[in-house]
């Protein structure tokens, strides 16, 4: 059995692979289209994984493109392990089109929730106003409506939806979850699907869109969407940038529907220099950075090692797409 | 039985008051040291009372000082329901000492807890960098150590730190509790007493005070402190403005230790002009304002109630101080 990955994910866990899988062919990538099997270079035709593994140190890189290709044209239809949990890339479709199946990442969530509810809660809780104050040298109080009697949105209950809610329940909000099926979940006060959205958007004062970017979801943040929502509502996008208008949320803004827009996304990234975004004062803006903590690659590696386990007894893998998710 | 409490208080509860207690005789704060019953000034000899409702309303103004005298010189020792934790106050242990039982509120916990996490969190997750680089139109990841990765020591677990407690578990942070007596809690990682917390301080991530201040604990951050304390820490005082030496704080701050501070209340409140505190590019400044949330005083309200039906009954009531809390 054959596996490919980075020289640097196999450093980090080369003796509790030996332990699982002792036979295991192991190929590092280490340039563009160049395999090593220990120190000798492997020949194109010889490259043949059951197994390939993007780890989070793939990105960006020569790697990352070596290891897509190979997926691409891999003839055993193995198993990849991503990095990543959205799958809009078209490269995902042209994976599975070849039968690769492709395990999503987890990893990220952590960190995305801590974006998620680090931009809501210092917008929520009175910072800005405080530092104004400081700023002033002035002592004055500053009243505010509690996390704890706000009310949250979720479009999107995959790992960072839930990772979000984890959080945003132990401050006491109400959290309501859009997802394809409704199905009761004890995490969330309320789950419905994406028709009962417009309904609920002039009670929100926190959306969160953690969704995958398809047909249904494209520009879902639209004219109609800003129209109804809660004045001073906070939208935080950490999903992709194709699921907002940006051009009706600039109308949106101005009535303070949003009051605040969180974007980790945009339609074009990185985000042109001529963008009206950079310098809204309504906007925060981050380079696509929501996922860059630090327990991320070791996370990914505990997932690629226990998906592992589960590929080599023949059971069900951890976060397996399902190729409705490529479009297939 | 005769209780006194502000017409606000009164105006919000009257319904379920009567309810409970329908012979209660219910005197209204409406000036210094001036009682009404319904329409009729009541003489100062015929206020009585068994029960003291000091609600959050009364505070800052002139109807405090008045429920706070009726305290102090009351015959009957009656109950009276605080609107504060914090007992440091000189004029607890003059109340005290005069036989009042006195109940602390846990209401402002909710806030003072998002306040802390709102602080802590803004500062963990990169929000001042991804601030910066949107200032510059800069795409450039942040990467950072996860509040997951984090370790928490909170000086003080009455309800405020087991506010913050449950939120910091949430995100997977750490925590320790620094009080009286060790007792396991399945809601933090680790209980010590006091004595253990020098040989913590090079460990934490995040300090937060919120204990009372009394001999054991005044100036209980002082330049040995500081000193001991890990490089880059955050701390947070939401306690007493005593807790911490501000002379010490400045020089330990030249080092990162700690890396920031967030302080809600200082040796001298209101903070005076000539401060050095307001413009430390390292420190944050509010103004005691960490208890005003929207939801205090309901929850205010809901705990005066709780407690009076535990009063009529001869139950036990919550959050009843101990005299030596006031040095008795």
């Amino acid at each position: 059995m054959q596996a490919v990955m980075t020289e640097a994910a196999h450093g980090r866990i080369a003796g509790r692979l030996a332990a699982l899988a002792p036979d295991l062919d192991v190929l590092l990538v280490t340039g563009q289209n160049l395999f090593l099997r220990g120190e000798e270079a492997v020949p194109p035709e010889a490259v043949d994984p059951d197994i390939i593994w993007c780890s989070l140190d793939a990105y960006p890189g020569p790697y990352l493109g070596t290891l897509f290709r190979t997926a691409v044209h891999a003839p055993r239809k193995p198993w990849m392990q991503a990095f990543n949990a959205g799958l809009d890339n078209p490269v995902f479709k042209a994976i599975m089109a070849n039968g690769v199946r492709i395990t999503k990442s987890s990893a990220q969530s952590v960190p995305i929730a801590e974006y998620v509810l680090a931009h809501a809660i210092s917008l929520i809780v009175p910072l800005g106003p405080q530092a104004e104050a400081q700023a002033a040298k002035t002592w004055t109080r500053t009243p505010y409506r509690e996390v704890s009697q706000s009310r949250w949105t979720l479009v999107g209950f995959g790992p960072i939806g839930r990772a979000i809610a984890v959080r945003a329940k132990a401050f006491g909000a109400h959290v309501t979850v859009v997802r394809r099926s409704v199905k009761d979940d004890p995490a969330v006060d309320a789950v419905v699907t994406m028709a009962a959205l417009p309904d609920l958007l002039p009670e929100i004062d926190v959306i969160v869109l953690a969704c995958p970017l398809n047909d249904e979801t494209q520009g879902m943040a639209n004219a109609a969407f800003f129209k109804a929502l809660k004045p001073g509502a906070i939208l935080i996008n950490i999903g992709r940038g194709g699921l907002v208008d940006e051009d009706a949320l600039r109308v949106g803004l101005s009535t303070q529907q949003p009051g605040h827009a969180v974007l980790d996304v945009f339609q074009t990234e990185p985000l042109p220099d001529d963008s009206w975004l950079w310098s809204h004062p309504q906007v925060r803006v981050s380079a696509h950075t929501s996922n860059s903590g630090g327990g991320t690659l070791q996370r990914g590696d505990e997932l690629f090692l226990a998906n592992l386990k589960h590929f080599l007894a023949g059971e069900p893998l951890i976060n397996e797409a399902h190729p409705s998710e490529v479009g297939l």
